[in-house]
């Protein structure tokens, strides 16, 4: 049984991880931090938590824990992942802060500079569908965004197999409140939600934009017999999110302008092969359409391929839905699969 | 004060039409149809709606009537359609009946043959912003379908400009449940839907592909100076329909890609001078995003124009974004605008 | 046309008030003020408002207006009323300012003196259907809260009849969450409220009991005929609201212990004859039990009565439930009623 | 490793059924039947389900497994449950037909005779906070009903102490729309529950109130110590249940008038020991309050005590407030906690 220390165990990541833990078979929660409710239990702050004691952050117990799980915001736990690598304590980011391997895009997009670029390299992106080996060894591994994962596993099969006739892919995706943090602000208050819906920072406004682009053309990449391998700024996105008026759930519709050869391929057969054996992927039969709900409560990745629409005059869409729970697959699920590939676990303890 | 016959007033748009002729300076209810509640108060059959007795279908006097509003589904509603205008009664119809000009495209959609194909060319397409001029004489009028309105308002500015790099775009939208009807189903159950976002009949499966694409070519045909013009097929679109978890509203998320003269354009000041003077569109200023709640209760069609995504290797991509209310815009307010044209009245009456 | 003044023009009350007026054929918003917004259009604030400019508190030319309506928090609202009724301005404020009679009373649940304890005289609680002569004369008017309104009307024909075995009535109250205000806190915040339901300050504990209780007493007092009014401190009350995952309405279900002579009425046809030609109060038929649907979006407190359970042992209970729309009979509604009355207008102007 | 079967496995309570039992390390699903969807996967027909293939009814192999839930109707549940008990195997009713002791009062309610009554006195009333010792050696258990489940924790240990006043309670009671089956009906139409709150068969007309009554007598019949037990009929409900626009969950406010004894007593301390050692049930501490959020998608039933309002000329009231997940502890959570009883399994197994 390992140790599992918290930190922002209050957030609704925080708190979804609590519960999943608490029935992984291999590890438990030794503390969960919480700078704001130190001293109350979790279920004081959560109605749907139990009881777990929260302690100060400085207070927490770093030294004693196998596993640290961090859940503070971006910046603030650039600092704790920073000490908990000095400790040579594994931890896992669910922050945006070691996503990105370039700390000039990171300063771009987060507004201030990386505090530790060097730790940048040190870090595996925790997508166990493309990075597995690599995370068996990780000791710091950055958690996915709950779009680049929805995303990059919706694309993943085509971009290995170079099937895009254009560089650029469409991501017309939906996610729920959760998603926006447990902080009241006016776009999360329930009468401006409720029977809404609100796109926001679309076009490439959004800070998964670099996260997404990176991981799509990592995969680009690797693949070496894409068409865009030769293009100097690689594949691009259009990336469209909106705010959808339920409290977890995240799906993304996907548009691919397909090549001739590929075209006439069986995607939907592609996938499921792709995806075979991955624990957490379920590609769906062909006539179901991915949603919402068959992902959510879950650890599943939900993917319907197709149909192709041929559009006389131009190359044919493929149509790809990705569904997946932003908490679980999206963030806390996905963060506990990483650990069970760090500490060699079955990878679907506590997930099933 | 004119006189206005309902045939199926029980349903979520033959309810609302009560609710705005109810505020109509010019027009009043005289009847209002049902097959299955005849007999009744229409609210006893609707808990928001007032005292209005319904009658059977057979018994409702259309002779005393100055104007009919079908509510009726398709098939029964060219059935009365034929009816009234043999008796040459004007007549809007909100049923898919007469919107397509080609009763062989109605055929293949609809499944059966269109029952009246000789009075399809008497129909006016229902959409004043196009249409105007031709509904001030119109008998028949064919109101559009929802998804139809908010796409074809979406795209007009660029057909009628010819702005588009190729003859296809996305069409990624999203619809509130009362679009789908009041009869009970398993899709429309509250808990298959509530906390749920469902895609169905994607790429070309709907019913209203062909109607936005006749709309749309339409446009492209008068507008004479298209790219597409060259096509024997024309512009087609690539269509996602999904089910959100709300009673109203309906908000659709357009992809064009532009030509290289096009995109050097103010798209946002294009369409907000297009729309200078009509009634119920509404261009959002600059960097406010169109959401359902622009619309939600109005006749109005909300408009977000841009940003324009610049992707490497191919055409740039403007995102517009248009949200009406189904049950308004979408349907019984357009309807009430339509029949406001046909009369002379005031085309805002009722409506604001 | 009358020119009308709206201070707190951006909260739920606010933006609720000018769509009212906006339908109103006798008056006008001549100006609309907010702290927060001064300078910007209320469009820009709330996506389904229109184009009204929000100017300063202090800008807001109150000498030129011929009523001024206050959505301002209590406390600010005491001190824009009393500078109203210094310059003689007509004033309906929507704030719990000058409900509560004994300024005692005020001090303990609002935790402050009142400002201006000799102004409370001068106000007249804005309930129509009990006080409808005394708002034609009234200059400054305390527009009732939401659970008040609708625990107040479900009550009152059965105490203008002295109909209880005792003096304390359960009022089980169920609200949307517009009632708490647009300021984003916890509490409202969509993960937390949404797929609950979340009882608060029951029993005592919410600062409508004393205006419940202070307007069920009148209205016993009055009646003369009361078994009540030999007790010293008259009719009290149990007081459990809940809050609903709902955006707006509200639905109080009561229970009264009727007295043996009581028990043998028909009171739904004492409380259809009670209400009778009341404009916004509609008593259900026999067989209908009042839902939220009945009053939102609407002025009316729908009201359904019954039935009356026997209880071997003890006193029956007669279940009464009314339900209105908090935001409009529960306040900017019936405010704008208020103003009818106070300048003589058809009372439903503006409100049908 | 015990082998289960389940009828009725694709309505809410058997999908339920499924999940739980796919955690449960000592039970495992041998078939699920169905009578529409045989031959399909259970994937198929809910798309958060995972792949059990679904069998006929008459094709189940009831021979082979050791334990049988039934999700059938009322009425198809008897016949069944009666093919059961003559193989000896034990089965759990999730239906009402073996809840009411008196087959007159089952034919009153569910309107027709009770084709088994002989087996009446063979079933055991599934509340393990009530019935713990006889349901280990029960081989007919009958699952509580969710409402009574609510009503029935929350009067518990009242009951057991005769603190009440007089011989009737006041349950107000809100349901989430699973509790009413996954038939579509208007009912449960999306856009007929959502942004309502609507009471239903208030006062004395829900079938469930029948089976309330007989579960808190027999409470009060087995204390001896009640100023109740001198009256012939015992104590009665007044019972209102509301249909809240959530999925899942369940709420029940309770009105308890409280003896003079009683009224001085600590009862949120008595209801914690009552419940000390209750796997299932959760105490909330002095100052929360239950809500739906506290229970769902547990199998806890969290109750909240208090306060205790004093009514000057009337006995005081005490509040308190129970929330159960309708689905879990109002139904298949109830059902293996029964089934755990029954094989002397560890109480929690499947269920934390």
């Amino acid at each position: 049984m390992i140790k599992v220390g918290i930190f922002g165990a209050t957030g609704y990541t925080g708190v979804e991880l609590v519960r999943i833990l608490s029935r992984h078979a291999k590890a438990s929660v030794f503390f969960a931090a919480s700078e704001s409710y130190a001293g109350q239990q979790l279920s004081d702050v959560m109605p749907c938590a139990f009881d777990t004691p929260l302690v100060k952050t400085e207070d927490a117990p770093m030294a004693d824990v196998d596993v640290i799980f961090s859940c503070l915001p971006h910046g603030a736990s650039a600092e704790l992942c920073r000490r908990a690598y000095a400790m040579s304590k594994p931890v896992i980011d669910l922050s945006a802060d070691f996503r990105l391997r370039d700390p000039a895009v990171y300063a771009k997009w987060y507004q201030h500079e990386h505090p530790y670029p060097g730790l940048l390299e040190q870090a595996v992106y925790g997508l166990p569908e493309v990075y597995r080996t690599h995370l068996a060894d990780a000791s710091l591994v950055a958690n996915p965004g709950c779009y680049p994962t929805s995303v990059i596993l919706g694309a993943l099969p085509l971009l290995e197999l170079g099937a895009l006739a254009e560089p650029v892919i469409i991501a017309d995706s939906k996610s729920g409140v959760s998603g926006a943090g447990r902080k009241p602000t006016l776009t999360t208050h329930f009468v401006e939600v409720n029977e809404n819906l609100a796109p926001y920072n679309i076009g490439r406004a959004h800070r998964h934009v670099p996260e997404i682009e990176q991981g799509l053309n990592d995969i680009v990449l690797s693949a070496q017999s894409s068409v865009l391998s030769g293009l100097p700024s690689g594949l691009s996105v259009v990336f469209t999110p909106h705010l959808l008026p339920i409290s977890r759930g995240m799906l993304s519709t996907l548009y691919f302008r397909l090549s001739p050869e590929a075209a006439g391929q069986d995607w939907r057969a592609i996938y499921a092969r792709r995806y075979d054996g991955e624990p957490f992927v379920r590609v769906l039969p062909t006539g179901q359409i991915a949603t919402i709900a068959h992902s959510v409560n879950t650890n599943y990745c939900a993917i319907s391929v197709g149909p192709l629409v041929e559009s006389p005059g131009c190359a044919p869409t493929l149509i790809v839905v990705s569904a997946i729970d932003n908490l679980i697959k999206g963030a806390s699920g996905q963060a506990v699969q990483n650990m069970n590939l760090m500490f060699g676990f079955d990878e679907r303890e506590g997930l099933m």
